[in-house]
């Protein structure tokens, strides 16, 4: 397969200085692109700004924004069989202030606006041939909102993980599928997680050309 | 010399896996450590959140929020013989919205409040043998705006570097004294620059003991 990874997080620019950023180490991302690697897939990861070392053999975009990622998403999602979304995007980015820096003073309001729901659009273009993996960190327990999110985007599988295993070497989650079917993988690396998460995305693929 | 320098940038959450951030890479925080540590001063380091390894010999303190820089500072000052404040501490933090995570919406508004000032609160308690110095980083020309904070922050000396240098591996400045001088460094690199930078820090210490 054609396989595109986002991973990282986005940085949103509040004023010359300062960003709103998530926490996203990228090491899901990188733990993809090697299990992807290592199964023999073509590999582009388009990766928001950490500083991680990809293996040798991936074609790798650097993007710093949401809107660079969204960009980037849609130019290269054609030609890919799959899109695997790890990317931590931020979800609203502020309405720019200043290209200056912005003084220190009592108080400051940050107006924020959502950014481009970039696998909603990747959604909007997808083919009949091409799948769709998402990722979803929310709050223990709500995998419905997981759910509403598989269908909404038009995906065929989301990763349900607690937010509460947030920015650790290991995962704990459960994967999602539009039939209904849930399959939970308990706590282990996110090496281990990412070999598992790209044998199912081979499944999907298999299944339905 | 014992000299504490601060460096790096700093993160103010936003909620459970966003936050706000400046731009700093620490390379300037660093530069100067190895340059103190050349000149076989005793060296204490407070790093916000960047992945830059320091040259051995250096005391070593990883901080993330202001708050905890403000806390790192106050505890380590007054064993110190200098203070150099290099880091882009985030001159604005959240009013915590939420310790879960914020569902995307249409927009969203963030309440910031002013973070604690570090450096005048290091001015506050300083002893009479006790030298600081700030950094500046200001727009292009905006002398005036660095002249001011070296005097209502109590500053030995403060560096005006122009925003536009930013993020690099350079650095233009100017080195402002209470007494009025300004001494002007034109572009070299960040070692070369720390080097200057120390040796001036001596000259401070020798002069006032």
């Amino acid at each position: 397969m054609k396989i595109l990874i986002t991973a990282g997080p986005t940085h949103e620019p509040i004023d010359a200085v300062r960003y709103i950023a998530n926490r996203s180490s990228g090491r899901m991302g990188l733990a993809l692109c090697s299990a992807a690697l290592a199964a023999r897939h073509d590999v582009t990861a388009i990766f928001g700004p950490v500083q991680l070392a990809l293996p040798p053999g991936v074609r790798r975009i650097d993007v710093e924004t949401s809107d660079q990622m969204h960009a980037a998403v849609l130019a290269e999602f054609p030609r890919q069989d799959l899109l695997i979304m790890a990317a931590a995007v931020a979800d609203f980015r502020p309405v720019r202030l200043t290209g200056d820096k912005l003084a220190r003073a009592g108080r400051l309001t940050i107006e924020c606006e959502a950014t481009p729901d970039i696998l909603a659009a990747a959604a909007r273009i997808k083919q009949p041939h091409q799948r769709t993996i998402g990722f979803s960190l929310e709050s223990r327990g709500n995998v419905a909102r997981s759910r509403e999110k598989l269908a909404r985007k038009n995906l065929d599988l989301i990763v349900y993980n607690p937010i509460d295993t947030m920015s650790s070497a290991t995962i704990e989650s459960i994967l999602l599928y539009p039939s209904g079917r849930e399959e939970p993988l308990p706590l282990r690396s996110k090496a281990d997680f990412a070999a598992v998460l790209v044998a199912r995305a081979e499944v999907l693929w298999r299944n339905k050309t």
